[in-house]
């Protein structure tokens, strides 16, 4: 698991990143599928992040001189080749066996940026060495969800400024459903060999009722603790509400994303295209603003990109990739998205991710 | 039927309370499922109840400090754990033989309100008996319909009075429609046994003229009327028109109930979720403000308050779990509802279901 | 074909009138059937007839005193007992042997009125008699197309006058059209014995070409023209635009019908629900204005009274009931319609069909 | 191939144009088919156009004198019986083996115009020939693309002037795009016989890179080079932004064409419908404004007309005629949307193409 994975071959008939879906459903284990394709309540949420993605229409330009196109990203001090990120996903080795790793090593070649995720199934310093290998990578981010044991999150924070994370993902969407989900997974049982290897072992088993686990949901004195703790950028995932996007400013955070969990944790929440205009007004290019949820094509993330955000996060359409084919299957379909953004780009005349505005939006 | 009815275990797939649907429709009679599922016309009406509340997005709020976080409902004088009410459903016998005393027992354990039908097949005072005796039990009302001979109104009302029963719903969207609704039940035969045990047997069954029925059909002064021979609050149930909130204001009346009948009673009747805003506004809090039709997970209830309600029945969904699993299926699809409430008020950031305001909904 | 038509049974699972349209289609030749569904082009005129009633969604009032509530129709000088009227359709012995004989007495027996296609396969004078013969009958109009030949029409005027017809309705939305459905109809094979009989018998069958057809068309000179020759009040049907009601009150005629010929004109014309409000706020009240396509339940015949329709026509809804069970078929359907509409009427808390106003609307 | 095409049988059960497509699919060879249904992506844009067409509903006109009424088109200097055009499609031997020449000799045959493909599948002189025949034709103008190797585009601007073609039609939707669908096209074999015979042959087949095609794709300046080059009108094909609209007509080119390319470029585009209104806005009848995608009924032409447009490119709907039955196919296709052209204008009121306004559209 510390060398490089072999690469597998690629599917034939593959001809965007969203066509992997259906071989990573034939390859999956069907508890694996479940676990990662889950969605709160009746799918709305999940649905609702897609349909909104695709009602919104392009108006492409024609003619325009366009000689130094570039999808480059420029975030937190650092530029990197495209403004994609790998979602952060927990016990990727459920997808596939070289896991975490090979969707960094993918991530790192085709120049997008990775946000590991807490409950990884991989050490984190064995993703990040995988990673920073690659002078071409995009950024290297920890998730982390606000723990109750401060030393638990102290020793991941060190762990990963040791380590060369470059930021901080506090993910606050599932401050109180995140335990009810576990509570879910109760009846899910992982594999031997298989397990959230950063974080220490669960304890006891005792669920807790919605009381204990509001008293110890966390609240943006967390955020503020955090922040003094590191030297990293700390960005929030999981904003929704333009009265969050305000209170962040004022903490100065470094980052927002806007997500609803890829419509796991509420169904009945706004789509993230929905969500995102006031939260870009709130932000008004103060700081960083990237979203999540539903990303299936390169015209969805100049779809972000027009609605003021300033990156993408891809979660599940990578995910199947590696499921169907490992390494290579998460880097073809990372290269394939950012392809289609270079051309959607082209299409639409704009040379740069930064050029992207509402006027590329029909009516 | 006077002892605690035996509890049935659950089923096992159940984890939202609208799953209890597929049960009931397993184990229901047809013609039990028929009369209850019954919609007006083509379903129109019911169909538009539920489309309503789904269009509506919450915008959740994160990492709010909540540590008293409670869902409690205060109405009328008196605070109650949790701002449903089991609507009233006539015979309900027929979906489970421990009929209106399990659906009572169900909503006392879990701290919902009781709103007892008058077309009841078990005595008034028999459930009463069963709800009072619950200390952390919501508020137990009586719905009456507007009956032309207020002898057997005024029976009622004593008997209610006396047998402690806290408000009276006085259901005003049925005057002409019930009559007809009768007719049309002459096709379908109760089994024997079930009845409307706290009304007088019917007489002759001559079916009225709409003129006929017309002339007998409540009027506002009946509402005067029933104000005034009893000391117990009276609510209006069915009210879709603000001009209606508006008169039932003039008369003080102590509370309203948004409602279409569960879509039974007009095809073509505006969605409740649709209706409520104006209704809202022109109460303007004045007095309580309720809401049914359609309430099928947590985020409805949420929904409802977002838009201006204090409370929400539910029908139906509590329904289908009486049928399927008695007493302890009520009382499991009750906690659900709940669980999902607070829950869901946490995700918006809520701690209090009076918190609840419109910039929880996208747009 | 003189005397009364004996009765049919009606069938026993009809409970709204739109309930006969399966009986129709099973008992009627398909040739017959698809004669009278036929739409143009790919029925979208159709579709969108019927989804604009569906998406206007009453607010009924509670606890209306409405003892004197009546469904009575005023126009043109007589008042009949329902705002309802058999719109014109060709050849009704296609759908039943007693055709336009057994519409008529249908009509008649429940206070409806009856437009007489002039394409009708029984002498004008043969149902005249069999209408006129009831007193509480509603207004028996004759319908004309625009015809090339004056001679023709003045023929049927004075028929139409002496049989007692009270109103002519001119149809003016097919002067170009008819020409090309009946170059369709070709294919289409008439049973010996049934043939519009008040017509002369088609001459040569050279199809015209359309500047041929042009040229024939008629044009508010044709109208005026009319207006001339007959003491009858003139109605035209097929009012659509907003720019035509209002050249249509210059001319001073008697009413309007807003219509798209029940979509089989123009498959991409607006619905009728959709182009009423323009037409109702040219017009503002100064003459009476009908509507029909696709009403088939009373409260569709309430959302066009509350968009400022004085009485609506019933084209299919009542075909179908006459195809399935002759004069007590359609008779039947028409009492459905008539005692919905006055249920309707009583939900919404009006007395009287001028007492609809768009405050009964939704939004 | 120089003579005149024998003439096929017409199938029998074809009423409108759009009856084609079905006739098409079972002639066509698959992979035929499929060349030419292709859509980009999902095929959400080509959906999109129709339904953009569909959702604009016509408030017809009644009475109106229409005796001169002609559907003639009025462009660039020239007049012709109706505002039709073939869009241009290239390698029509593909669809039928009388290729371009049958098409041309249809669009002449029916007074329409043909834009022929600079990739069609036979000499352009050869279908100039067949087309300049016939008097009563329509425009004869040439599609180019903008080529890298501008003594290509010169010697096929020197041909087209030389064998008679009156505009020449600038596609510049397909600059980047165009060599990305070369490439799908790889696995696409042209049979035997079949090729883009007015171009050089393909060379070496390497692949471009994205910055390669860029800086290869054409700009305005090549649009103004172009108009350098010849006496011939330059219009451009492609136009869905109105600030690319304004830089045409700051170039003064001869007219625009809105389009998406029949949805084969990106699926997130605009609707053309959805596009159209605010680049007429913008040419305010300063040029020739034309728009394609999902024209498939005469109604459709008057829609677009109505939104600003002077004419209109069909593409598919005619080329599914010729696949079914060569010249005499196409040509039955267009005479069908010509006359539907003609009754919908009559029944819309209006003699001319230009009496088209926005006020025929409904709300």
């Amino acid at each position: 698991m510390n060398g490089r994975p072999a690469l597998q071959p690629l599917p034939e008939d593959v001809h965007t990143a969203a066509d992997y879906a259906a071989h990573a459903q034939r390859t999956l284990d069907p508890m694996a599928w479940a676990y990662f394709d889950a969605t709160a309540g009746d799918g709305s949420a999940s649905r609702a992040n897609r349909a909104a993605w695709d009602a919104l229409k392009l108006l492409p330009r024609m003619l325009q001189s366009l000689p130094g196109l570039h999808t480059e990203c420029q975030l937190l001090g650092r530029s990197w080749p495209t403004p994609l990120l790998v979602a952060p996903m927990a016990l990727q080795r459920l997808a596939h066996p070289d896991g975490e790793l090979a969707m960094a090593l993918a991530a790192a070649a085709q120049g997008a940026g990775m946000v590991l995720s807490c409950e990884a199934s991989l050490p984190l310093e064995t993703v990040a060495r995988a990673m920073l290998g690659d002078a071409a990578r995009g950024p290297l981010w920890l998730q982390l969800y606000p723990m109750h044991d401060r030393g638990v999150t102290l020793d991941l924070v060190r762990r990963a400024e040791a380590a060369g994370y470059e930021a901080l993902v506090l993910t606050v969407d599932a401050g109180v459903r995140a335990q009810r989900d576990a509570e879910r997974r109760a009846g899910f049982r992982l594999p031997v060999g298989i397990s959230a290897v950063n974080l220490p072992p669960p304890g006891s088993a005792v669920p807790m009722g919605l009381a204990e686990r509001l008293a110890r949901a966390p609240t943006w004195d967390d955020v503020a603790w955090l922040q003094q703790q590191t030297r990293l950028p700390v960005l929030l995932k999981g904003i929704l509400h333009p009265l969050d996007a305000r209170e962040a400013l004022r903490l100065q955070v470094a980052g927002l994303i806007v997500s609803n969990h890829g419509g796991r944790t509420l169904a009945a929440a706004a789509a993230t295209a929905q969500a995102l205009p006031a939260i870009a007004d709130t932000v008004g290019g103060a700081i960083p603003l990237l979203v999540d949820g539903g990303i299936r094509e390169g015209a969805d993330v100049l779809r972000a990109l027009a609605l003021g955000a300033d990156a993408v996060l891809v979660g599940r359409t990578v995910l199947w990739a590696l499921a169907a084919a490992g390494a290579a299957g998460a880097a073809h379909a990372l290269r394939l998205l950012r392809d289609e953004l270079a051309l959607t780009m082209a299409q639409c005349g704009i040379a740069t991710p930064q050029a992207a505005q509402a006027s590329l939006l029909a009516r």
